[in-house]
């Protein structure tokens, strides 16, 4: 067994070495003077069962393209199987055709990573679960929740409602509320008219709750800030948000900032530069459940 | 038959649709907040031939990303069969294993590309024709030696030797003395010992004639200055230098500028940004050569 890291989230891929107690594999994800990647593998593989670690986070591109290039030397290499850990699976969000002509780079994505020679696929909250059918190889489909959840328990915060933030969020808000033993809330977003900003009903009961808004990424935070005020508004008494892929792109950290949210809780699937990293952002490890599943 | 172009040579692009006579593709290629590529084709491509124009030059990775997205997006919208035009083949130099453990990423490109639903390739000057045959379509392989022979003939230059700057591109070098009818020289580095600067001899008679430079690709601009300087210490009257891919990384531009090289010739393949615009420095288009072989 043997684990080798890109470049995308290194100190997770440490942590996850560690927690199976191995050191991280020797290798090299560097870039030529003119930006071309190359790897070097500084130990054999031949015969030997190796994960992968990359999230295919911001740069998407760079990041997919170090993780294509490390399988393509894996398997030349000889190692025996490939097994790709990608804690956040980026393009997920391009996952069918929303309007004619449409590309779906979301299934694009997992046919490149089979095409370089992955055998299998550790991936964790996928934007859409039929993400898994894209690979025609095993998918281990790891959950954020459980750990969301422990957070969430051991701060004790009485009179919690769980919040999805639209319709797509409800089974995921579902399981989270399931193991705080709260009920739920949905966020019904609807446009009267096209043009006009969109207006947030909520579906469920939240007065004088704290309420807890779930969802699988954050990207702008323009939902989330959104649906704070509309909680607020129909009479909740705090709002937290969690969810497992912070993304924070734009004008994410300057919006959750501002928002009148408590405390955003998130995972370190993808890692928070430290311009990124804010008092009220609360980040949980997925190494422990990561290092399981290997 | 339809031509769309992706961002990284959109003027190129233009060129080759008016010399074909037809109007650019209506299509978008841009990023959302996270930098994820999303690719919008603004008219119908059904039963169509359509040809993407796109050169997989810095920054690599994306301009990849764009064609791969870009090509899926049309498959989906059943054109009849995908062209994809790449006037330059980034990742060609990782075309074999130079070390154990290597990976071969030209090839794992060359089966990016076809996952994604290409039919046929049209490229130029691949820095190793095997690159071919990593492909299992059909690749048409257009050559830069006609359009800077046409120049240096135009030019009128007297006493001319064609120079290659190592073994491997002694072929080009001899196509382009062909047509200037000269004759050819070779320049031969030897490392005398580990650790110890190259060495460059010149195999050939370069004394009181103009030596022509030519290679494939000229990226950090190296080889081509040492070239220079050896080539006048053995009495060679003025240096020009020729390439098809002015890749022009890192200090490039900087050696280029003091080399003591009287003029630079290369192509359009790759789009010299403003700040890479030097007056030795002369582009030829490309845009007759690959118009003709669509
Ligand atoms: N990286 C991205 N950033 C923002 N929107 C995206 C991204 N990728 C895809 N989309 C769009 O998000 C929508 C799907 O999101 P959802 O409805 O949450 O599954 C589609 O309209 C996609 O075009
Ligand atoms: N983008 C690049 N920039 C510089 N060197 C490269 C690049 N890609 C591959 N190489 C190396 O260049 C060598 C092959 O170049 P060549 O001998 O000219 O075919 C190999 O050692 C490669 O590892």
């Amino acid at each position: 067994l043997q684990v080798f890291s890109c470049n995308s989230n290194p100190v997770l891929a440490k942590e996850i070495a560690e927690h199976i107690g191995i050191p991280l594999g020797d290798a090299v994800v560097g870039k030529f003077s003119d930006g071309e990647i190359h790897v070097r593998l500084n130990e054999s593989v031949r015969g030997s069962d190796v994960y992968v670690i990359q999230s295919t986070s911001h740069p998407v591109n760079q990041h997919l393209m170090e993780l294509l290039v490390m399988v393509d030397a894996l398997r030349r290499a000889s190692a025996r199987t490939i097994n790709v850990v990608i804690p956040y699976y980026g393009y997920a969000r391009q996952d069918r055709k929303t309007r004619a002509r449409d590309p779906i780079t979301s299934k694009l994505v997992a046919n490149l990573i089979e095409t370089a020679g992955a055998d299998r696929i550790i991936a964790m909250d996928l934007h859409a679960t039929q993400i898994q059918g894209f690979f025609d190889i095993p998918v281990d489909h790891l959950l954020g929740v459980p750990i969301l959840s422990e957070y969430f328990k051991e701060r004790a915060l009485e009179d919690v409602v769980v919040v999805s933030p639209d319709h797509g969020g409800v089974i995921r808000a579902r399981k989270l509320a399931e193991r705080l033993q709260s009920p739920i809330a949905i966020i019904d977003k609807r446009r009267p008219e096209p043009n006009v900003a969109e207006v947030m009903n909520i579906v469920g009961d939240v007065k004088g709750r704290r309420a807890i808004i779930i969802d699988d990424i954050i990207d702008t935070a323009g939902t989330i800030t959104l649906a704070a005020n509309a909680l607020l508004e129909y009479g909740a008494k705090e709002v937290y948000a969690c969810c497992t892929h912070p993304v924070f792109s734009g004008p994410a950290i300057q919006r959750i900032k501002e928002a009148n949210i408590k405390e955003m809780v998130v995972t370190n699937t993808i890692p928070l530069p430290e311009e990124k990293q804010l008092d009220k952002i609360r980040v949980l490890s997925v190494a422990p459940l990561i290092g399981e599943a290997i």
